[in-house]
């Protein structure tokens, strides 16, 4: 690359974009399919696929945790994840403003490939736009997975009688991403992470896991409520069970916020047979990234679509997804 | 929708994100894997499978001849046919800037799921971000295809002696384009479309096909140089072969452009054996978005990586890859 930072001659199809994508991208992305640079990549399949796509707007680019690149990655194989498929194949589509920092770019480039590693999955294929702009960048990743016969994980299987699980506290991502934005001085870190190693070690105990989701934009309740919604029970938690790190439950107190309407990215929600429920807590905690696991809640069968907080008085309120703003460009 | 234009609580995750999806994007492109609305689509796989994905950020967002939406679903299609995948399944992740016209991204989106059906494919996985900005649009779209037992079509396989097709006239998309931006009064038409019908009669048709690529940014010439590179031959064509209609030609002389760099969104190149060159021809003609096909050079063993044009009195002239500045911000 003979420039510093991206310019508009970088998304023009000809030289100079081929120099980008042979010295940041090809590089870092090296493998037998992507090397083959064709229109597509070309791949073996099996029986039943997962395809999945998120696109990543974040803001800043780097925070204390993590950046985009690794949001990009962990995002897509998680929701692959969610229904209990193998991660395998990431695509990735790169829209890059006028004056970003080629510097900049092939450090995400970096974090892109080695979250790709540690998340089992190889990345195939990749497009690059150029716009103007002010040095941003935004990711788009899409994934595929191969889901393992007899598997049947969706929003739509909770039952009554279920235990509802979280991997671990909650807020974390998005207490981080506004600690960098107000400048406030603190060691909240993104929970970012690829959930494979947990999601695995489910699917392998035998463990009849009914519903996964990962707990992103809207925070816990509103997943919470969504689930309810789609399997038509009664969602029950306390408010006591749900965990949250000291540091940003005293983040939460100063600002005013609610760590259940708070985003994550390497959390997620199980909803497993209550028979299975300290089994699958004990799977998920030994696995990577699950160690402050809990049990926060049950499944009921009383009004369809409905999400209660039981407070350590024993009232219950309701709760509702997220209305109104959230914090903008979370991910 | 309560609002005419988009705004930065249509990214929060909450309400306003749901409404969103459910009034605009969940409406036009409808079926029974999108619907179910998992954080994963869900569907039967086959064999050897294809995945891409391309990024659109084409301004202005509605020209003469289609529309950002009509290019999203036509630029990743075309790519998985270009290894002679059957295209299947489309992700669609749309980054939404604020002020866009509500009214505006219906348009869109209804044109994307025409599209869709025009291709033979479904939307089966969606995203939704919003950013500040000024009412643009941009589109992600990834691909699946799945390629039929025996099908080898690569940019290594062309051969010393195949014969070299386009699919018809060259720059269509780029004139018509720059005319809307520079406010040039003429009805030069962009040529965005999916080739489906087209591969698949080729495939169908038992012609060894060697290589296809459907041509883009960069143009004619970019495209003919990187397959003569890939496959480590010399490709020579015929200046006064290649087709461009009347209209694009006279536009080109005008302002001095050269169509062989000048890009489209719904032609092809096809290299095949020169003995099934004429059937291919005859074929493509007779397929939808195809009648101005021609073949338009050969491929020969000299010097690796040479693309040359002939000019009627039989002088040639080394052609390169588009170096420098395209036009901006064409797909």
């Amino acid at each position: 690359m003979q420039n510093d930072t991206i310019m508009m001659v970088h998304g023009s199809g000809g030289d100079a974009t081929g120099a980008l994508i042979h010295e940041i991208f090809a590089d870092a992305f090296s493998n037998d399919v992507l090397n083959q640079m064709e229109d597509a990549a070309v791949v073996p399949g099996s029986g039943t696929i997962a395809v999945t796509t998120d696109s990543f707007v974040v803001t800043p680019l780097v925070f204390r945790g993590g950046d985009i690149g690794r949001l990009a990655v962990c995002g897509t194989v998680n929701d692959l994840l969610m229904r209990g498929a193998v991660p395998k194949y990431l695509t990735c589509g790169f829209i890059l403003e006028e004056g970003l920092s080629v510097e900049l770019l092939r450090k995400l480039v970096c974090s892109m490939a080695e979250t790709a590693r540690e998340a089992g999955v190889q990345i195939i294929a990749g497009d690059t736009k150029v716009i103007e702009g002010a040095g941003g960048c935004y990711i788009n990743t899409a994934g595929v997975g191969f889901i393992p016969d007899g598997t049947d994980i969706s929003a739509l299987n909770a039952e009554a009688g279920d235990a509802i699980l979280v991997s671990g506290t909650m807020g974390d991502h998005h207490a981080a991403l506004l600690s960098e934005r107000m400048n406030i001085q603190n060691d909240i870190t993104s929970d970012a992470a690829p959930l494979t190693d947990m999601v695995l070690h489910l699917n392998e105990s035998g463990i009849p896991v009914h519903t996964l989701r990962d707990i992103t934009r809207g925070g816990l309740a509103t997943v919470l409520k969504e689930l309810a919604v789609a399997s038509g029970k009664t969602f029950v938690i306390k408010d006591e069970a749900v965990p949250v790190s000291e540091k940003v439950r005293g983040f939460c107190g100063l600002l005013g916020l609610d760590p259940l309407y708070m985003g994550n990215e390497g959390k997620l929600v199980a909803i497993v047979p209550a028979e299975h429920a300290q089994q699958a807590l004990e799977l998920i905690r030994s696995s990577r990234f699950g160690a402050d696991a809990a049990i926060i809640g049950s499944v009921l069968e009383e009004e369809p679509g409905e999400l209660y907080a039981e407070t350590s008085i024993g009232g219950r309120r309701v709760l509702d997804i997220l209305q109104g703003e959230g914090l903008p460009r979370i991910c």
